[in-house]
């Protein structure tokens, strides 16, 4: 057993997820690697102490420049916001380590290309937390797909829909709300939640090369926790966007704050041929399945429990028995084993930063359609 | 085009149903036969000309036996409460007329026999409205299991449940109440509710041997509105009953008045070695079906739109494009079409007199074994 | 009761919608006015000789503007293809007749207006069969909006998805496949589909000011039975549009005929600051409505069954009981009670052609911005 | 932070799902006692060494007896066959262990009986595993049932329904079909999969005071994996049964390992005066809700996503945002969490041993009537 220590930064949510993915994955997988909690970083010392302690961190810092020289470390996870994602990143991979980071990759795609450039020229391992793809009816679906089961695609839908910011109460900026500061999370619901539509669609449907988008700032002023005063809101609370992929399907996509009664309401839908799947993250264990090829007089949407341990579907041998879910936090611990088993196997596990660049620059994109009201090409 | 006189016994809800079915069978079905509206009958002259003027009657009655006599009348359906089933169609038989009447078929099994041996021995046509059976998805149920899909089978379950008389002020008895009233309905939800299962389910699966049954009156006394007085309730409120089917498979129903947030749930499930079958009133259009035999990793319950119009779905190519639904009230209407195309064959539409006095039989050993406590084996 | 003769013009799945709501009005609706099916009109005397015995009309003919000239004729209803609504429209206003159409008004705003205008003049009833507003879900839902139960709509989003045309074999032009026929219907899934779902949308949430489309025709060419030569295919076999209401919601649209799986799955959905409303026509009977004021561990999307026939819900005090399903056609039935009632009370009732003629106008923006990529004005 | 040293025995599913609940709990909830995973046990050691060292067990027995005699071990945690829960658990309790049991608590009542004597004479904590009390979901349920929302209530009814012994082929006995060998068992599917369902039953709506059952074994004979030979089935391959609870309303309930399509369907559903619950282990994330105090026009099936982290929801603040799922496994944390609270505070943390008897002899009155057809007083 190769011991790969880690050194994780930040402690939000997103830091909570993937230390329990570093804890849990070999508990349940059979790899050859295993991560140690080794330390954990964040400015604030008690907070970061604090979390340390509960979530199983041998040490903590309160610099990530500390953190990325100590030798003791091999791997730098940045689950910190946006705007540090490259700086940080640049110098791991300058140090030697292997980078992993949060979703999505950059505040941009010249910060994102300067990351990938840099974990070349370093020449190690890097990953972004896509996490989706892992979730194993998603998975399952992309081996459907990979079978060919589809025939030609038609049409890619999807949304990803919340209503937490509907209050104009709600302050932008500071150590939870972050993504409401625009300086800190370089877009809104674009690069938060579309982010994963997108690395979803061109995992399952291939690239897409044009746009044509809508932004929409609906609450244009907030309080500022960190300059304590009403601050306009540079962040997109809503943004939907038209395209055509490569393979001449067309694309619908929507992701806002402001969608009351969804939480966190993921959901994508593709139109083969000859068959159509559907999945919603409310109930992440269950994909839609409609043949056309299945007899007349049965044909219907089959709604997959993906639960089966028996072989049937992805990553769920490793867990309980059939009819029984797992969790949102599933989908990283996942994403870690996968990740160990592409360094025993030697194996680039995907999305690397290269792949999530793709991602980013399809943002780019929708952020630049959404203010010329043109349809923009996707830079390649 | 061959005219049918109808005479119509009652008002009420099922006389509406009923009386549509005969206005619209031949708009939609091919028929030789064509039903005529000729004349409705009830006590109270001032309803039942309204109706007749609303429902497109072409007479009235205010006396049943008027009504049978009339030689310009061919056919005597009977919408009008159990307790006077089995005379009208006792004294219309003999009269020489067809027979209709609604579920259940009598107040109990003696009833019934009466009523069975008074049509035979007339030889006239009869049919007792279980219209559910004619429900496209209902009726797509019975094909699969006839084309022997399911395998061998093991269980059986129905329920039948509603939430309007949970308040205790609502009287019991007269016009819109009698199946409150156990003098003018003979059982509770036994014979409303349960009769419709049972038929269903011994049309799909079998005869029943023996139940084990257990009633309840949740409301032991109501204001009588024919009595004017608080009377004790007779009939159950609530039925529920397991039992053996002769295929060997197990049965389990239930059925109230008392499950708040139910109104009209009825649904049956059954499952075989192979495959499943579920259904649920409360969204008539949709048969569910799950098959093992299914590949592996694609198996799931298929919610079947039951609106094909290209010659999948039963009764369905009479109707609209796919996707959209049909009513409550087509039920009836293939009924009728059956009905007149069974005059037309030769061929005894289903289910007759005989037929639903099987039915009968079982909800007469449900409310004994309720009684009794005992398992009671059904007469035959 | 007044007799309102009416002369239909067309046979196919539209003419037997219209004629039996003709037929059935007056059964389960209260009227002052009664439809009298005097004469269906269509070219094929054959075809129009049996559907005008199956349907129940008294008379036929075999050229509209025989019919148009009729004496006995009240009232024209044109459920023939998109391209002769205007000519027959102008042609019955100008003789003084009542003019109902299928919809989409015309094959384009410029007919449109001058439909507007020969209802107008005339000063004739005129009235477009937009179906769907009177499914009593979708009442429903704009009593709820119209209560201001949603607060400010941020979201609006609703898609028509078929799959009937997929195959390449399937040929277009003729008697069942006009609407695969650009000069007989103007446009592909624009006109047919999403025309639906922007009348509902403005009916339910005001204006649409500007938009910008994405139109797509997979199958180049198909064989065409009129001239029975493969031709190129003119229509859009699918259209997605992004939109801007008049109250500064945001709005996405999308209807295809490549969507296997789905047979007529219309669905919408709208986002207020309070409540959220979600409909589909595939379980048309049922409404989903989220509440944020709810108390907080009980909040979550209620299904409501609209079926009450005791007075909470839109016209389902004219049908059976709760629990109970109508069917697709009712819609038909209360659009033609509610423009009985209409001639009875002198209010007029929506939508007329100049209220469709909104939708048209949204249609031509979406058609010209398809081909612009450009965002455009939707002409007032 | 007091370490509480464990020792289990059984390493099959459920000795997974312990190993993870103690492992997780101090990662999540904020405790004053942190379990330590000291050694795993059973009798094969090159599987019980495997096992310890993936799931994270300091050491490993191969003879329980050692376990209980061990003095670093604080708590004994069976998770072995139901056969030998007494034995063990007495001796546990006898070295003054604190004792832990999988459910059902033993193989019948006398055992059970035992059980709670040695427990309570050693004044040791102890605790069974009926885990789905704490799925969110559940413990939603209860807590709006006892702010009395529901009202007086009617009906009760839950199954527990799979598919995985329908196949003939299937053996009996040894390690992981121990369940279908009556022997290790003591019953088939009435332990196995009502004692769930009898547990939460008794939980949300109180005692059960009588039962009339059926009871079937459908295979009657299969290959048994100790003997090596064809054997009889001892056990019960489905169990129905009708009930009285104490409050007078009336339950029915059904397990079966024989309905295909279900896999672990555990669904309960209570009717109450006001208000009514639904849930669904295949879902168990949503608890259905329907409230007839709600609005009339409004009335509907709530589905409540329990995943509110921010205090709407039991047990959801410990995990991530709204709209994210756990899993199965995270009841057992839950468990393992109040547990240690009760630890703490001095609170016994049910189902304690005693109140897991009461399940049990609903289970023997199940049995009893299954054989004798009779209804059966439940002891207490």
């Amino acid at each position: 057993m190769k011991k790969l220590n880690i050194g994780l930064i930040g402690y939000g949510f997103m830091g909570r997820a993937h230390s329990n993915a570093f804890r849990q994955a070999n508990h349940f997988f059979d790899l050859k690697y295993q991560p140690v909690l080794k330390a954990a970083c964040a400015r604030n010392e008690e907070n970061v102490r604090a979390f340390a302690n509960s979530a199983g961190w041998e040490s903590y810092e309160t610099d990530w420049r500390k953190l990325v020289e100590r030798d003791d470390i091999d791997v730098i996870d940045i689950a910190a916001p946006n705007n540090v994602h490259c700086e940080i990143a640049v110098a791991a991979a300058a140090a030697g380590k292997m980078v992993l980071t949060d979703k999505p990759l950059a505040m941009n795609g010249i910060e994102g290309r300067e990351m990938v450039e840099a974990v070349k020229k370093a020449g190690v391992p890097n990953m972004v937390w896509y996490n989706y793809r892992r979730v194993p009816a998603v998975t399952l679906a992309k081996q459907i797909i990979d079978e060919g089961k589809l025939g030609r695609i038609y049409h890619y839908r999807a949304n990803f829909l919340q209503d937490w910011t509907i209050s104009t109460d709600l302050p932008q900026g500071g150590q939870a709300l972050w993504r409401l500061d625009v300086n800190a999370a370089g877009s809104g619901v674009t690069g938060d939640l579309l982010a994963h539509c997108i690395d979803t669609a061109i995992w399952l449907n291939g690239g897409i090369s044009r746009v044509s988008a809508r932004t929409e700032t609906f609450v244009k002023e907030r309080f500022h926790n960190l300059t304590g005063k009403v601050e306009p809101v540079g962040i997109d609370d809503a943004s939907l966007f038209m395209c055509d992929f490569a393979n001449g399907s067309l694309g619908l996509f929507e992701a806002t704050r402001y969608a009351r009664g969804h939480k966190a309401l993921y959901t994508f839908e593709i139109n083969g041929q000859h068959a159509s799947i559907k999945w919603d993250l409310h109930d992440a264990h269950r994909l839609e399945y409609f043949d056309h090829r299945d007899e007349g007089k049965l044909r219907g949407w089959r709604s997959i429990h993906v639960s089966d341990n028996g072989g049937d579907h992805p990553y769920m041998d490793h867990w309980w028995v059939p009819g029984l879910q797992i969790g949102f936090e599933h989908s990283f611990i996942h994403q870690v084993a996968d990740f160990l088993k592409g360094l025993e196997t030697g194996e680039v596990t995907q999305p690397d930063f290269e792949n999530a660049l793709i991602t980013q620059n399809v943002c780019d994109a929708i952020l630049s359609s959404g203010k010329s009201g043109q349809w923009v090409q996707v830079e390649n």
